[in-house]
């Protein structure tokens, strides 16, 4: 039996953009995909910037006791006409810094993040997780979601 | 061979809510969840007003050529930092008219979205297909998709 660690949910700031870079690319399907230099390309801090003055979005981090970034996530809130206008909460880049898996920590974000997406008035939370990953479908249905939909994606 | 409907994607307006809301109805899922009235209950109408005054959500109609609306897709694009800073774009609420179906509308309008996003500088196109919509998984691999992920939705 793993010990819980408590954690504290706050928004990204801009000097945590090397850290949550940091998380996306230490990920079998990240590491591909990401470029962590040093210093670290300018695309990440527009891209944060642009997600920044997003009303509808929030990047979070996870910061545990002593005030290190140990996981982040992104949730949009997405208003639409379906389901009687309903809005919808879409959970993006859900990551916990390796060290510190198992600790409950992905588990405190993702409760953040569906009472948060409840508190603004979305009637549904979606995310789409990649067919490989087994371990994150357990712990989504853990959460109370069903592997409901296929997700599909198109890469230029 | 069926033959092709040539139709013009365009922008929604509020007049076209009535319609929507008609065809998100019209279907095995949707039908249980909308609330097609007369007058339409006015959650619609506020849902339209938030999507239609956020920059990064374009919901569009499908317009035949006597100015019939018969198909709509809502396209959001999202800003976040995996993939080098990439932004996104997730189509949602992809319908096509019951009696129009099979002329290539909805190929018309997933091609406006997947051209759309790649010209806001997105490097990903995805979406969540509901398990059961075979056929629809069927046509969006023959537009490219893969069906990489797992859309998992929890539901209030």
């Amino acid at each position: 039996m793993t010990a819980i660690s408590p954690v504290t949910i706050r928004r990204a700031r801009r000097d945590d953009v090397g850290v949550i870079v940091g998380m996306l690319a230490d990920d079998p399907l990240g590491r591909g995909r990401e470029r962590l230099e040093d210093p670290l390309p300018p695309y990440y801090f527009r891209a944060f910037e642009a997600l920044d003055r997003d009303s509808n979005i929030q990047l979070v981090v996870a910061e545990d006791g002593d005030g290190a970034v140990v996981g982040c996530l992104q949730l949009c809130i997405l208003p639409g006409l379906s389901s009687q206008g309903a809005s919808r909460g879409l959970i993006e880049d859900v990551r916990v810094a390796t060290p510190c898996r198992s600790r409950g920590i992905g588990e405190q974000m993702v409760q953040w993040a569906i009472a948060e997406a409840r508190a603004k008035g979305c009637k549904l939370v979606e995310l789409l997780t990649h067919h490989t990953r087994v371990d994150a479908q357990r712990f989504y249905v853990r959460l109370g979601f069903q592997p409901s939909h296929v997700g599909m994606t198109l890469r230029f």
